[in-house]
């Protein structure tokens, strides 16, 4: 029983989701595949110039309050950036050049972490190098490998495959072709990996 | 301990909400004030002609999806009609005509059935007789009553007051001025109205 969370690294609500999948599918016996993948490229295919809640201003305010609400309820730091929304691309990119190693949901937590709690730009490398520490591995051979034509593809390949399968914002959850969007929906992506084994 | 239920007749996760808010509410102890306003307007005001589920048919086909899913994890009836979104101009009106009467909450629930589950407009005065009468009270003098000029005022009046509030979809919660939007935060909103008495 495996849940696809597709997630980006800019995304407020995937900090709530990356922050709280792992124990969560881990209490229900469920296995992740991380897909971090790029909300740009989607909105751009519909005409938006940048995030809907940037676009829309009143739809934003609604959803910084909302995060910080939801993140107290799960326990977790919360502090508004200064930047909105973030540049994840390196972020995405070592992500894909780390999926099979086991530290790589730790990686996800604390590039969330730095920009989510201390307020720092992850689009900068000495950001993404100090979270890989973190993770207790050295940073350059990840950070080199994260700029290969192979993992920029690879990238580039999953937000497509996004947007070929349905998917308009993030997170967003795969099981079994079923879709669902949005942090608030995590339990019933568990859920429905449960009820439906492959 | 009241929690303000914001929604519009057209909404399909309005017809989540309104179909478990009293129960939810009940058990909870918790107070509803019924705030039925229109939607088309909040819409307008942002330069879209219609539903976004309509101008954004990836979005839209996922939010038919969810809410069949929703339904059916609720335990509520649900299929898609053929009108979308209907015209809950009458429907909110005489919705207004009636806030002081116990049994709103049930006319209220009759109209999102007729729509959801028996695939009826309700823009049509038979489709909203039916609905009263199944109340227990002789529609006519409602139906009267629904197109007063007060009442055209006070749903207008209600309408912008939702815009004045931040409020731009539907259902929508307010507890003390703090905002809850989508069915998904039903149970957030009842337990903020817990935690801050007033």
């Amino acid at each position: 029983m495996t849940v696809e969370i597709w997630f980006e690294f800019a995304s407020t609500y995937s900090y709530l989701t990356v922050s709280r999948a792992e124990a969560a599918c881990e209490a229900a016996g469920v296995a992740i595949e991380w897909k971090p993948f790029l909300l740009g490229p989607v909105f751009h295919a519909k005409g938006l110039s940048t995030s809907p809640f940037v676009l829309d201003p009143i739809k934003g305010a609604y959803m910084w309050r909302d995060v910080e609400r939801r993140a107290a309820r799960f326990g977790l730091p919360f502090q508004r950036p200064d930047i909105f929304p973030a540049n994840g691309l390196n972020a995405a990119r070592i992500m894909t050049a780390t999926l099979d190693q086991p530290w790589c949901g730790e990686f996800a937590r604390a590039v969330f972490q730095a920009q989510f709690v201390r307020g720092e730009d992850i689009s900068q490398f000495e950001t993404l190098a100090a979270a890989l520490q973190a993770c207790g591995v050295e940073p350059e051979p990840w950070l080199d490998q994260a700029q290969s034509d192979a993992v920029k593809a690879t990238l580039r390949q999953r937000t497509e495959t996004a947007q070929t399968r349905g998917l308009f914002g993030a997170p967003s959850f795969l099981v079994q072709g079923e879709l669902f969007w949005g942090d608030d929906r995590l339990e019933d992506a568990i859920a429905w990996a449960r009820a439906h084994p492959s």
